[in-house]
């Protein structure tokens, strides 16, 4: 838990009782690892239990990144410490499903690259607004040799149809913001200069609404629209068992030797780098 | 039902023995009353049982306003007063259910402001052409306390997603030609100047099908994207206790006190109008 | 079989181990009739058994046409002797049902026409990529009196909504590139000088991945976004039946007055065309 990547933090800030901002604070890269779960935790426990709380909205303060994937240096036992969640659910796709059904209205403001865990928690998030030049978006995984885990396989064709949700995972490409914002990755892709200002007066006018009618609204829209936790059980238990597969392991190594986990191109441009792994490898 | 908004009345127009088209015709704002119940019943009644139609359009004489929200200087009970419908919802939302199912092809050619009600036509009909100028759609309850309760937290997500559809019903504001076709919330939005010429188009061609190729597929249609009657009953209950609540009086006696009900800036521009009332009211 | 609609194939090239290509070269208007069927069986059974397949795009060799109509030349015993296939559906939906369900991923290739059968075979491939001047997309079917058969029903309204797919099925009209991709029919519309790179870049890249890690995220995505093959079954049964009935045949003679079946205005407009066949009978 000593490592470069958890100097970093998942912050909460009260703009008011009823307004709440989380922003993701882990530089240089905003990797998600081991040390951020009892953060996020401790987060989505206020969000459920807080009944002031009527609207959140997630950001980071890292340059170009979001979120994005966990981290590939914590150990195995750092990450595998953690006790099932109250949805039966593993942690971080616990952590997800409850904060997709809690009362308060999630925001995901989207300035950088949000990548496996960040696209993942973005799609947990009620709705998403993403800058439309600095934005990207992504579910690397397939590309190498990995299944994602938290949700995106449940979540992704419920909002944009499975021809596209398969190009998304399948291609593992990076996604800008206006191609986000065709596909309904994000609800709308904002100019950069305005995003802020955006999602600010949104949350704010939600804010001011009745949190009962908030509540009770989204509850029914998620009747029809919400994924069963049944559903996302067996992403989970893919993910981890590809994790162990040797096809992964040599990829993430190649990946590693090029500069993963370091700021520079592999991380900034991950789509383009997990497209060249395969002819490296004379796999295909 | 002597108020002067029931002057007004849903207009039957045949057009020809395949072609109907049903002008909402209750000015000066469209508002949907009790005494507008009947009449539309009348005419879903005449739609399920005349075997020669095929299409119908809904439209407005009214400038500014396809249809907005139900009208909240009723008395209580000549709302109440009308019994279960067929389908075991109450009159409204079974009659919007029942349209859903008709064979006949329902076309919303929207102009102006469809709100609330409105809104919850045009969702219920088949297909949905809007102005891409003059069209305003919007759920606006949430932003006066209330629960929606015609059906579209049924049937926003499976048009456009759960990120979405939660912007659409828990931000309330006015959603405008482009960006309900970004959202598909409508089908697309048309030039205004082409919009009445397409739609009649639309329709004659329509009418120059075979009625029982038709109706079977959209029945087939209807199989796996027509939101289940059970789905829609909790809304309308969930709407109707909000009304009663405290929270929902205030904001609507301070619309009231702004000009709701009557043509001008609070009618024309609710979306806006409902974002200020929190802060009036100190509440959030 | 001996027409000429038969001296064509489909073509299966193997581009490498991992990357197939299948080339619909049915001159001189792509037409599928019952000669076709067990050349489509073949591939189908290749992509599902040959383990070192990955990705599979579909393509045409004919000006004008991806693929279109059903051959209704063909003799019906022609049509009819195929039996059962695996999945319990007739001969056509049950290739395609497999083919959405196989290992590989299948990509359409769209320029030109994609109409009918055509329509259905892109919307059973995973995804679908357009050229934005040249194809043309549509379910023709109740234009001519006819349901349609082969899954458009069941899979439209996943991919764009009720309303759009309704739009689509009920007015059996032409759809070119740009509304393809609003509606979510193709995922992208692309410059037709730039499709082929495109596609097959892709392709290159899907071919470069892992070959499990990609099997096992397609199937989580079909959990929720295939339909299932019982929703499948009374459309090829409403088909049929529809086939038979006087007002199809009635209009099925108009357009073979017209030029159907032949290289001309009838086949190339034929959204325009079905259009014309209601006012001919004086049928509205």
């Amino acid at each position: 838990m000593s490592d470069a990547h958890n100097d970093g933090q998942i912050r909460l800030v009260r703009i008011s009782n009823a307004y709440l901002r989380v922003t993701l604070d882990i530089p240089p890269l905003n990797i998600f690892g081991p040390a951020n779960i009892p953060q996020l935790e401790e987060i989505v426990g206020l969000l459920e239990s807080d009944e002031r709380v009527k609207v959140v909205v997630f950001d980071s303060a890292v340059e170009g990144f979001f979120l994005t994937h966990y981290d590939f240096l914590a150990k195995p036992e750092e990450s595998a410490k953690f006790p099932v969640g109250r949805t039966g659910l593993r942690a971080l796709p616990d952590m997800l499903a409850r904060l997709s059904r809690a009362s308060v209205v999630s925001i995901a403001s989207i300035r950088g690259r949000a990548t496996g865990v960040g696209s993942e928690l973005a799609l947990a998030c009620d709705m998403r607004f993403a800058s439309r030049e600095k934005a990207v978006l992504s579910q690397w995984e397939v590309g190498a040799a990995l299944v994602p885990g938290g949700g995106p396989m449940a979540r992704l064709p419920r909002l944009m149809g499975r021809g596209r949700a398969l190009e998304v995972l399948l291609g593992a490409d990076d996604i800008n913001g206006d191609l986000a914002e065709l596909y309904g990755y994000v609800n709308r892709s904002i100019p950069d200069s305005q995003l802020d200002d955006f999602v600010d007066s949104f949350a704010r006018r939600i804010a001011s609404f009745d949190r009962r009618a908030i509540a009770e609204t989204k509850r029914l829209v998620d009747l029809n629209s919400l994924p069963p936790d049944a559903e996302i059980v067996p992403e989970w238990d893919a993910f981890i068992a590809s994790l162990g597969r040797p096809a992964a392991q040599a990829r993430l190594r190649l990946l590693f030797e090029q500069g993963f986990h370091k700021p520079g191109d592999v991380e900034s441009r991950l789509g383009y780098h997990v497209g060249t792994l395969g002819s490296t490898m004379d796999i295909s």
